[in-house]
């Protein structure tokens, strides 16, 4: 991808609250609870929303209700829902649950990948790729990511052309869409453009999306740096929940709201509404009993008061 | 100012988290604490600390010992330090502590002016003349700053022309730099692009600082945009500490150390050492017994578990 002055006149925020924003809450939402957000968050305007993640329900609990959430879900028109899936068996129950639109996602830290999944790298790459290929096979759209792609606490800097070998065999395996994540917030502004300019021949025209975590600050930083590069998806979570129940308040996805706040005020369109998503972080600070990592989630109710 | 492509080899920040980071705060600081926080940034490598503000003590009790640490502080060669001073009897005070660098500031706003300070938009903007003229009468060095220069949350944007003609004034009573302030975090990129060019003529040559506050989620975005319009200075303070009261965590100074990770990931040099910021907020948290705003202080203590 190359970098260029225009900018895009829409972008496609997918709402993952309700995967990573929750995840690793230790506060159940219950099944009906979650449909209500997902109706919520539909009519502030979201069109694509990942909803849940078919994972072990020991390791993640907030999940373990994948099936039953997707046979009550109400379809709407336009609205795209994903589900996240790490392994063959994710891939099995997603599609028997009717899911159409899988995200599979592998580590491209070994060690992130062996902690996290009990994969090396290249057991894991491996795998995904079979994943990719299964996926397409049972008719589901398929968005290949890639988990750490701007570097990882254990093994620092990431190599590019690392991410671009696993891209190139996700594009290989028929991968619809690619996702880069920058799972624990290391990605810079400079770590942004050298991957996506290494990136792009691979990618072609397949749809990439950015999935910015706001661990170190950075999050719309690196997210005006991928605008320059014609990047129009990314992840955003509401309240900028999401990331570490270690390190509270510091490690959340870029927030819903406040990546609109920031979108439209250049001009781009999100057709997201950003007073309704807001009242959702509030709803979901409350539920949870702690200020989000959001910013302009509360200020609707708390105007701030003028001062230097 | 005209944007251009290049980027500075260095920029100078100017921490005020001991003068905006703290006056709202309800637990005084002792004076002897203070003193140990300035060694402690000027040790981290700060080199120009707003300090103090003179004001009425009744009003902002957390300054009211500005002359005691005047008269206790240690200097240090080619640390400057700064107070902020916003009506006559400041300035007297000012220089009758011993105090060579004063930054001066009105607001851009009619509403914000008359609930802050009792005074309108003409009344304020003409003491502030006299102000800064006496000040330099008196041999110090002027920061003439401009309060809610990219909007108010009583009156909405403030147009660019408005902010200009206040700087002309300031220039031609003889100021030494300027200064303008996010007062309430509404700057975008778009309007510090707007601004920063409507300011370029008449700044000159004058050092141009921008006071930027992260209410809204965008202040290290904006501080992206002024960096490509060639201001090189900007205040920040500990942890993001700064603000209202009334929005817990949600109105703060862009952070020191998060403002310098983004810097150093440029290779912009800013001689301040992360680590050390980052103990400071730490401090600072574990004494008014809350979160700060700023994302990267905490993560050295609890780590971030890699996970998506």
């Amino acid at each position: 991808m190359l970098a260029d002055n225009s900018q895009p006149e829409s972008v496609t925020l997918t709402e993952v609250g309700l995967r990573d924003g929750i995840q690793i809450e230790n506060r159940r939402i219950p099944t009906g609870m979650k449909l209500e957000l997902i109706e919520a968050l539909v009519a502030a305007g979201l069109k694509s929303l990942q909803i849940t993640a078919f994972v072990h329900p020991d390791k993640v609990p907030q999940m373990a209700d994948a099936e039953e959430l997707l046979s009550r879900i109400h379809l709407h028109a336009g609205v795209e829902f994903t589900g996240l899936v790490l392994n063959q068996n994710g891939v099995t129950r997603a599609q028997a649950a009717g899911l159409q639109n899988v995200e599979i996602s592998v580590s491209a830290s070994d060690t992130h990948s062996r902690k996290n999944a009990g994969l090396s790298l290249e057991q894991a790459r491996n795998l995904s790729v079979e994943m990719v290929m299964r996926a397409k096979e049972a008719g589901l759209h398929v968005k290949a990511g890639i988990q750490c792609a701007f570097g990882c606490v254990y093994e620092g800097p990431v190599p590019a052309s690392r991410i671009r070998d696993m891209a190139a065999a996700y594009v290989q395996a028929g991968a619809d869409a690619l996702a880069l994540a920058d799972t624990t917030g290391m990605a810079t502004p400079v770590s942004v453009a050298d991957l996506l300019a290494t990136i792009g021949p691979v990618a072609g025209n397949l749809p990439l999306s950015l999935h910015l975590h706001d661990t170190r600050g950075l999050g719309l930083v690196n997210l005006m740096k991928a605008l320059e590069f014609g990047v129009t998806r990314f992840d955003t979570s509401f309240g900028g929940m999401g990331g570490c129940p270690f390190v509270p308040g510091a490690a959340g996805n870029i927030a819903t709201e406040d990546t609109v706040h920031l979108l439209s005020s250049l001009g781009i369109e999100t057709g997201i509404d950003i007073e309704k998503v807001a009242a959702i972080s509030r709803t979901m600070g409350d539920f949870f009993g702690k200020p989000l990592p959001g910013k302009l989630y509360n200020l609707r109710v708390n105007r701030p008061k003028a001062e230097d």
